[in-house]
């Protein structure tokens, strides 16, 4: 089984952690039967300024045409607004329609207060069109500028569906005998109604709708304000299983998320497409610890294994999970963000020998 | 001095709590020589079902023409879409122009980790300007809908500027000898230019000049990223003074500070424009407890506080602060939301001895 990989490191830390990526496929056991092969792809803001794009043409056409799967680090955002820049991890999960951002949250079994969760998070419109105009008209003071919020039906009944197929697949593997705070699947849709009746009232009445499905039967639903719902996230982060969100308020609530677990560092994504799969850990590129090599690699080492569970190699991930897992649980070889002392590379390590 | 002042209960809690509001203001020590006068004005969903309006135009009317100043309970959300209503309290801050909404967010001061912050939400425009509309295309695989988020130079000027002078005033109580865990003022500036260039981006560039005003020159000013901002709010809550956002960041965000001090039933608000403000607490109506007369006074108490505060009336709103702190710092009258099993009217009339 080949699989063809895209490896994309972007800026910062994004060049340190990405190769414990690549390392990791390389090391999983060949009982497995997978072979990986690797092709070099750029993006991000240093790219942008020395070629004048952030995201080359050549990047996207490698990884339409001749990738699986794709590994993206991070991208810097310049401090000042600068002509023409504008975000690639943004512009390629609408070029290569990954429509959802996959983003599981999880403490180690034995915290004192286990979260498990998963955000599941639309992934190609709402702000994130990104059509802006700036405008400028005397009543209104002078200069204004207004932004489009879109969402369709199409794109909501979609991530509404793999939400629900990813609170079956978890109850799946818990009927396995995987460990787990939950006993059964729930499914909470985030939106803002009460005041975007139109647009975020589609949202919720065709999540509602995707998640009626037969299939769904056994997975409960419920509703969540996206105020209220940061509220109840801190309050209590553990009642959740399968949170689904437009685009915007899953950004905000995975970050919400990823504090509760104490390190953006731990935090893996996917971007997940009808049979293609970006990882991509949900840190940025942290510009005041570049280049230190002391970077968290876990959140890309778990973002790998996300990809491969979406390209259906749910045994390999299975591996990688249990390796970060055991170096959690022992907590002997962690990164500074964690509290600890080790490298990036003791890290990658550590997780290596306990493949 | 006689202050004319609206009392809109709303809904649900919203009228277990206001009254609360309006005896603190009646026990407050002649030797202020403040003086009230009450009106009882309608809003809410069940004034709505009732009227066929949310907002009565005699509510309005009263409050612009008549008042100084109003406390604003809570309006229960519809579980369903009802054609034709729409958040009488989203309609007020615009029709009044209340463009700054402040939510004062603290723990005692023996609190393990103590947090003081100020959120200034700008509240009249971005996604809340609610000019949203459903449209077909068979490109678009069929129904879906648009929502405008606008931002003005006007209004973003306005809010930092208040944020601004909020810092400052904090830092001469400061110097008066009030107990903080701050040592000097920092504002900072929440927005999402890295996605949004042009809105959030006008929004961060007037932010920055109007808080490079020479008499903000002992404010320390930062920026962060919305979804980074919320990461941090969980990880070092006790770093942040006052934070000014666009409207629907600061109403994510207010929530999510409110759950780092306990309870949604602590924090207040106030509504602020020129020459008035309406207190509200930043609760919501809460279906769940409505009616058992249980629901917690003191983001209302505070709110009230804030009212006055906004009013000019400084030592009056300081007088009800101490009280409420003395309740809290005490801890024996507290209400089911903070572990007690004080009911709303023991809680009352506890902090009114205090007074
Ligand atoms: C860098 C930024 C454009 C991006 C986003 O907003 O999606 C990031 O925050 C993320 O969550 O992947
Ligand atoms: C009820 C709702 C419309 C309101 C808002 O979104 O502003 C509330 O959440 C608030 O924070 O006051």
């Amino acid at each position: 089984n080949r699989r063809a990989t895209g490896l994309i490191p972007g800026d910062g830390i994004g060049r340190e952690v990405i190769p414990a990526g690549r390392r990791i496929l390389e090391a999983l056991p060949s009982s497995l039967g997978l072979k990986f092969e690797f092709t070099d792809l750029d993006a991000g803001f240093e790219t942008f300024q020395k070629t004048g794009a952030a995201l080359p043409e050549r990047t996207v056409d490698v990884l339409k045409n001749e990738c699986d799967g794709a590994l993206f680090g991070a991208v810097s955002s310049p401090t000042k607004a600068v002509k023409g820049y504008s975000s690639p991890i943004v512009a390629l999960r609408k070029k290569l329609d990954l429509y959802a951002n996959v983003r599981p949250v999880k403490t180690v079994a034995s915290a004192a207060n286990p979260i498990d969760m998963v955000i599941v998070r639309e992934n190609t419109e709402d702000l994130y069109v990104k059509e802006e105009r700036t405008l400028e008209d005397p009543a209104r003071g002078g200069v204004y500028a207004e932004a489009i919020k879109r969402i369709s039906a199409r794109a909501s009944l979609r991530i509404a569906t793999i939400a629900g197929e990813i609170a079956l697949r978890r109850q799946k593997l818990r009927e396995a005998g995987a460990a787990s705070i939950h006993t059964s699947p729930l499914v909470t849709i985030t939106h803002k109604s009460n005041v975007l009746s139109q647009t975020d009232g589609l949202f919720r009445t065709c999540a509602k709708e995707a998640l009626a499905a037969p299939r769904f039967a056994g997975v409960a639903v419920e509703e969540q304000i996206v105020d209220s719902m940061v509220y109840k996230l801190f309050r209590q982060p553990g009642s959740y299983d399968v949170i689904v969100a437009p685009n915007l308020y899953g950004d905000i609530l995975s970050d919400g998320a990823a504090a509760l677990v104490g390190s953006l560092g731990l935090v893996p994504s996917a971007n997940v497409g009808e049979g293609f799969a970006i990882g991509e850990p949900c840190h940025g590129s942290a510009p005041d610890i570049e280049g230190k090599g002391i970077a968290n690699p876990i959140a890309t080492l778990r973002s790998t294994a996300l990809m491969l569970e979406f390209l259906g190699e749910e045994k390999a991930a299975a591996k990688i999970y249990a390796a970060v897992d055991a170096n959690l649980e022992e907590a002997k070889l962690l990164s500074p963000d964690l509290g600890g002392k080790a490298t990036t590379e003791e890290v990658v390590s550590d997780i290596l020998k306990k493949l």
